[in-house]
């Protein structure tokens, strides 16, 4: 079959055998942002077309093509969901003589009542649930806009989105605290700083000008005000998000998995970490849910 | 005298008679960030040249003209800190056969040791001592950097900055929500959800990307996400910020104030509205500390 992971800034393609292993993968910054005119079928033969020729089937995605912005909305899926729910769900598209699924996102509510979505993420986490094991697990996925998610018994309950990542990108980019940060160098001693400082009950409003002081008083220097405002968010999101959980699966890459795990260690949170490929393992056992003829 | 209060992006002077009672006042754009190779004489001979040439004396600035990228930099003095020790640490400056005095900022550490600084609003308050009389009090300059202050005795005792204006504008111009807000129109019933809603636990982290959620799901139009992002902004200030306080009083613009004002009402939090005109009672306060031949 061959397995799409379709998201905003990228898209990765896998050929999988029988059993859901990754005989070939290619990538390409081909996201759906960057499909212009709605080309998606276009984009997709560019990146797969020899496998699709060739008869390899069947093709499923999953991410943002399909939102709105995709190649066809597939409406949300309320939580809890498992694989049969988001399985249930699957959106098919046409084109040629080819066909292909695209996997719904969840939907949930929390206790406000207050709506939250993912797309995507779902779909890796179908990929771990049997490394994860029966009982009620806490999985975090890092990111732009970071995920928490709560499974149980092999179904996602409900999850609640942080925007840490790109509250952490505007600010640098946009706002009087960029100024004083350049390039991409690392300081662990200010990343620290920045997770300490998120424990003051004084708000991250506050904290975020606390940049913006310390660098006026050389107390932060170009690479270390990036680093203390990763810190500052980054330990806010854990500290909120954990909700007091000392244990914390995460999903994502190792670099951001690296950051992550010594933020929660600062904290008293162990974590553990699954590789994001995962998203093959999910859109494999989705497989079984689609039509015979697929 | 000619008061000046010299800002980012604004210059507003004023000629004052002995007492203080404003004769005269203009405002423009040319605020410091608009003003070009450090021409600061001609930016002001430009605002009050008629002034000057007249011998209106004494000159006096607060604001950002006295910062790094001012005409010349005011150091910070330190918290707590009243008219006696703003006055002394007045900053001349020459140009022509002319003379001005610029007021420094303040700066403080709050409990975990953290810096924070002003320049401009420290003279604001001097400004509302008199009305503020005796005792301790909370004062709140909401805007681009909120500044809430303490006052006791007539002196600033110590004060936190909140970022909630930039945070606002950054948002809204550069992320993802911002694409679901257009125009300048204000829903009520979005800000009071906004600031309902910061009273959850969850995180602004978190309840930032409500907004988009639930502009998805239809329950917030354009209109009504600007809103509600003001309202969950100014909401988590002033539950951090107001620390317990049930009476507190703001220095800004009627708009701003009303604003501040309803969100305070939602919180069982009752405010008076001051006039930031009081700029130029504070520097005729200070003109006391100027040399005699100023």
């Amino acid at each position: 079959m061959i397995a799409i992971d379709w998201g905003t800034s990228s898209l990765r393609v896998y050929r999988l055998d029988r059993d859901g292993a990754i005989l070939e993968s290619r990538s390409s910054a081909s996201g759906i942002l960057a499909v212009e005119g709605g080309a998606f079928a276009q984009a997709l033969e560019q990146a797969a077309g020899d496998w699709i020729a060739s008869g390899e089937a069947p093709i499923l995605m999953s991410g943002m093509i399909g939102s709105r912005q995709g190649w066809v909305e597939a409406p949300y899926a309320a939580c809890p969901a498992g694989v049969e729910e988001i399985g249930k769900a699957l959106r098919e598209v046409r084109w040629k003589n080819h066909r292909a699924w695209i996997a719904p996102g969840l939907s949930c509510r929390d206790a406000s009542g207050v709506h939250d979505v993912m797309r995507g993420e779902e779909v890796q986490i179908l990929g771990v649930l049997d490394e994860l094991g029966a009982g009620s697990h806490r999985v975090c996925l890092p990111g732009t806009h970071s995920k928490w998610v709560t499974v149980s018994e092999g179904r996602i309950v409900s999850f609640a989105t942080y925007m840490t990542g790109e509250v952490y990108a505007v600010l640098k980019a946009h706002s009087i605290l960029g100024r004083q940060m350049s390039g991409e160098a690392h300081s662990e001693a200010a990343f620290a700083d920045g997770i300490a400082r998120s424990a003051d009950g004084t708000g991250l409003l506050h904290h975020l000008f606390g940049v913006r002081a310390r660098g006026l008083f050389g107390e932060l220097d170009d690479a270390e005000s990036a680093s203390y405002l990763s810190g500052l968010l980054i330990g806010h999101e854990l500290r909120t998000a954990a909700g007091g959980a000392r244990f914390v699966n995460l999903l994502c890459t190792a670099q951001l998995g690296a950051l992550y795990a010594r933020a929660g260690s600062a904290l008293g949170i162990q974590t553990r970490l699954f590789n994001p490929d995962a998203v093959t393992r999910g859109l494999h056992s989705l497989a079984a849910y689609l039509p015979e003829d697929a």
